[in-house]
């Protein structure tokens, strides 16, 4: 399923459709007065071998499931990929290019996930690219596994990426090739811009690796050595990749800035406008004399790669009309998985699992319950795929149907990820870019911190991805501060499109993990206790009222008194709320599981759940108060956490924090006598 | 400046004293009913060489400058070095082992900096142990070329470091190895308990590295297969990696857990009390038939340090009594260097660099005020050890008497760090423990997620540490939304300790400076804009109130409305302020740098500036608007951002999300109308 090697090209042809690559380059970034040449015209000659001879996609239809993925992980070469991608013929007008990083255009800066369009993800932010694209060939492997019957292989791709020193030297670049090598990503193909140089110049001062003996000792087939700027070694490098059964790593020693006569070689053109002159050097230096955002019509002729692409998607439509004749119960279930769509049966299958979690209240760990909910909508949902940064069985993560991947088992859905938590969400990030999964994976909540920014990728990108975030507290005990959240709930609250469910017992966990699996906008955090909590009670509006976010959980009528909480300090609330109706108080419990999908909810809704005229209020959570002040007014109080916590079991460290019904009842008190 | 290798001792000897660290780790495990047995099980046999034969400390004097650094990377295994404190001879009695993991006591579940007891580094998030020895063997360096003179060396240690598969699947630990190999820091020393086992089981499944050969590739000194078992051989290891010139690492077989006969080997000894049973066979297995914490006497003297420990320092006193004879001035200021101590004529100096600035207003973006203020300060300020990674001409963090470290320039002041955000600032957290120095380190704001940890670490140790974070906003402009901060100040502001300065102008930039270089307790994040800021004028009051965090920039009298802001808001609040006096309203503007310093302030100068009267308020900062809701309260209204932003000019950006004088005055009109 690849296009053939077109050996026939001359090398001045090459050259030419390599140098459009370079001019446009150079163009965009001069009529944007921003922006990175120096990576593109460094790479163009291996983008040209890569996307005119290898590249199995079809431009006419950006979602072709088999297509092969290319990701820039070098994201700041974004002109790069919006030059491929125009001249391939993706729906990417030349008028776009020409807006180049300006407001609303489809070129920003860097490449933002642009299904549309073929660009698979959003990078940037450096050794993420590469961390998608391991999560793009695992979920192909797997997903090749469990689909593919002998004669049909159906899921058949291979994921490219370019990536650059910066890629490298993250660590993050650490994490997930070292695992891309015990997996044996065969069909993960890198190729490394070795140009030598980064934004502080020279790499030599501050990046010494033997990158091909680095990437050997992770079990990669290396090519070192390849000149970047030679088509036919690239070629063969390729070729040599792509026989290979372990992930490909090809060094080719590039010039950063290549045909600026005078910068080429230099940092300085890497993160800036080449200027007018030395362009119009470079133009005479690479013999191209035409104007800017102008390919001669051969040249295009050369790129357009819509005939291949439809060739080969038509070839595999073929293939796949053959398997649903052979398979149809097999097809059907990859194509509702590809689409992204859950089971048809889904909401009455989730209805009842909610109502059996309703039926059976039980004091337990919300990680408890989270596994509950788990092997509860685990049977409908195949395309769940699962791990653990080395938390496994603190995580919970692990549920009845899960079959861990491993050679023996190419189709399971579960992965060990070991202690790479940054790693982890970067890859399931890649997992749901894929398609045919929803990938979730657990760590503690404070190693979020770990792989933040791979969480706010996915918030960035929109897409389906779900972190078990356990351990959510000083209820942690005696692991101490460095392993107890304070801050991390409110910080994750922070990002933008990023869903944070904190429930108080297994009702509200199983509610939460069906709306984050329902969700196809963005990611959820799923925020979980060690330690057991008690079942709440809940009539029918209730139970319903949960996904609101927020929902009166105790006291009819108008109360005195507000008591709001999240997760473990619902039952706290609760308790302290009876000691203040033992003083003749009407008390009001909001349970708030999720505090940003309140805040959607209409205006009436927030003023019956909180109304405006009750001004004494008080928030408790086992973390940072600060996200309170807003539902609490200034007449409110918080009982929170404003420090680090301390090693010690969990019940002393609650008491001595001041989280015992006793102690907030006290501070309620205060806030009723107040004024 | 080691003591001399003891191989006097039998090797029954030996394991008795291993033992004792055995049995303690599994009766403090037991009594706690928590922690992790099985490191320091496996680790003791090594432990017990380096510590009696190698390790070159006073235990009655913790704080020995030139001591051997050791840290316990694998954090886990806190009761390994508990143990080793206590058998050494540190104030750190039986009664604070028995106390393991309760609350106050100085045994916390992992490691928490204490430098009273010798804890050089809290530990326990996987990987950043390593970085800050990483950090210390950097400052060590640094400080022996800058301090020592022939004859002289008066800083010459070693620094140790103990570490597992965890830390070494962590990306962190490839960001600081690899830099670690370049900088060729061969006084650092690794032991690598290659014990086959992480917390999910057998590692095979997921960490398939070949770690000798990966830590060749980052030029390191590699002594693979080592039995952590054999003394000799460890001893051995240990010899060579002190002769090598380059970073080692000393690979040792272990088994985790040894000597827990039916368990050892295995992963349920990670992280869960053996048991009595287990451990009462173990004591069984291992010869060992004394109770539960206790030593005996004997096993106790082969382990007591402190009189080779007071003869090692007396012998260094004596050196740097000839050196202070010699060299007086560079003594004296090694001693204050070490003490931490700033300069005696710094108030006046930096009194006198503060004016400077007000009397030299200039519109500029606050990273150029950094840097002005970096020049300023600097050259009273020798122990400035500054980088960043890989921005250093956008971070501008390269002032005029920047030394770049290199080999030829063994002294410098300055570290390229490469691509490397977390392994800087957790570098610079062991650079700050290791004394001698106030590290800072520069990179984009939006990367201090992938730092996120490690600033956590240093607010948790409270240690002096400096986050140069520039590019704050949507001011960022082009590079777009991956590169755009949104939710960052507050997601720091959310951190217990960690001080966050947004200043608006070059002022408030300098005494942000001033502040972080003079607070000794904690970290601080001084967040810069790209682009150009007005100089605000101010009086000699407002100038002194900048330190309070918050502080009237104009207005006099009560208010009609106060506009609140930070950063680059302000001048956008003072312009907005100007539109509304011109409708004829009475505007207090508020510059609010340091939100955490604000709110430290006196209830009455926190009414002085925001008095409880005005309900008519508004917060204006180009990021989350979620932490402002306390000081505008329910009447007032926030102009902030909750999504992320766009690629584009940032003055358009500005313009499209609201932030431009008009429109923040639309929105001041809806408040003072309102009600």
């Amino acid at each position: 399923m690849a296009t053939s090697p077109d050996s026939a090209v001359d090398a001045p042809t090459r050259r030419e459709r390599a140098n459009a690559l370079r001019a446009l380059a150079m163009d965009a970034v001069q009529q944007a007065n921003s922006g990175h040449p120096g990576m593109p015209m460094g790479m163009a000659d291996i983008a040209e071998v890569l996307w005119t001879v290898f590249l199995c996609h079809n431009p006419r239809n950006p979602g072709w499931p088999n297509r092969d993925r290319f990701v820039l992980s070098n994201g700041h070469g974004s002109m790069l990929l919006y030059s491929l991608l125009h001249l391939s013929g993706y729906p990417l007008p030349m008028d776009e290019l020409r807006r180049f990083r300006q407001l609303g255009s489809r070129t920003p800066g860097h490449p933002e996930y642009d299904p549309e369009i073929g660009v698979e993800t959003t990078t940037g932010p450096l050794g993420q690219g590469l961390a998608n694209a391991v999560g793009m060939a695992l979920a192909e492997k797997t997903l090749a596994a469990t689909f593919n019957r002998p004669g049909w292989p159906v899921v058949d791709h291979y994921t490219y990426v370019f990536l650059g020193d910066g890629c490298l030297m993250e660590g993050i670049s650490h994490e997930v090739c070292s695992l891309a090598g015990t997996l044996q990503l065969g069909k993960l193909i890198c190729l490394y811009d070795d140009n030598g140089i980064s934004i502080d110049g020279d790499v030599a001062g501050w990046f010494g690796d033997d990158t091909p003996a680095r990437f050997a000792a992770y079990g990669w087939h290396v090519v070192p050595d390849v000149d970047g700027h030679d088509p036919d070694a690239v070629h063969a490098a390729i070729e040599a990749a792509r026989a290979a059964d372990r992930p490909s790593l090809i060094c080719c020693k590039t010039v950063i800035g290549k045909g600026a006569p005078n910068k080429q070689g230099s940092e300085s053109t890497h993160g800036a406008p080449l200027g007018a002159e030395e362009i119009a050097a470079a133009r005479e230096t690479l013999g191209w004399s035409w104007g800017p955002f102008d390919v001669p019509e051969d040249i295009r002729q050369g790129w357009d790669a819509t005939a291949a692409g439809a060739a080969s998607e038509a070839e595999w439509q073929e293939l796949m009309a053959g398997y649903t004749a052979e398979h149809p119960e097999l097809a059907a279930e990859l194509q509702r998985r590809l689409a992204g769509e859950l089971p048809g049966d889904w909401a009455s299958f989730a209805d009842a699992a909610l109502a059996a979690v309703a039926a059976d209240p039980a004091k337990e760990a919300t990680r408890k319950s989270s596994l509950r909910a788990l092997n509860a909508f685990a049977p409908a949902l195949p395309e769940l795929f699962g791990g653990s940064a080395d938390l496994t069985g603190s995580n919970l993560t692990l549920h009845s149907g899960s079959v861990v991947l491993s050679e023996g088992e190419p189709a399971g859905n579960y992965l060990h990820f070991g202690v790479r938590e940054f790693g982890m969400i970067a890859i399931l990030n890649g997992v749901a870019l894929h398609g045919g999964y929803i990938p979730y994976g657990g760590t503690f909540l404070v190693f979020a911190d770990y792989a933040r920014n791979a969480l706010r990728l996915a918030s960035l990108m929109g897409i389906r991805q779900i972190a078990v975030l356990t351990h959510d507290s000083i209820g942690l005990g005696e692991d101490g501060p460095t392993h107890q959240p304070v801050e991390h709930v409110a910080s994750l609250q922070l990002m933008p499109n990023m869903r944070v469910w904190r429930p108080c017992d297994a009702y509200e966990t199983a509610v939460a993990w069906r709306d984050a699996i329902e969700r196809r906008d963005g990611p959820t955090s799923l925020v979980l206790t060690r330690q057991g909590v008690p079942a709440q009670t809940r009539d029918a509006q209730q139970r319903a009222d949960v996904r609101r976010g927020a929902y009166v959980l105790r006291g009819a009528g108008r109360p005195d008194l507000i008591l709001i909480a999240s997760g473990s300090e619902v039952a706290l609330a609760a308790a302290a709320a009876q000691l203040l109706e033992a003083d003749g108080h009407a008390i009001r419990v909001v349970s708030m599981p999720c505090m940003k999908l309140f805040l959607e909810q209409s205006a009436d809704y927030r003023e019956a759940v909180l109304p405006a005229a009750v001004e004494q209020r008080l928030a408790v959570e086992a973390g940072s108060p600060h996200l309170w002040h807003r539902f609490v007014g200034p007449a409110g109080r918080i009982v929170g956490l404003d420090r680090f916590g301390e090693s010690a079991p969990a019940a002393e460290l609650f008491e001595h924090f001041g989280f015992t019904p006793e102690k907030v009842a006290v501070v309620a008190r205060e806030v009723l006598t107040a004024t």
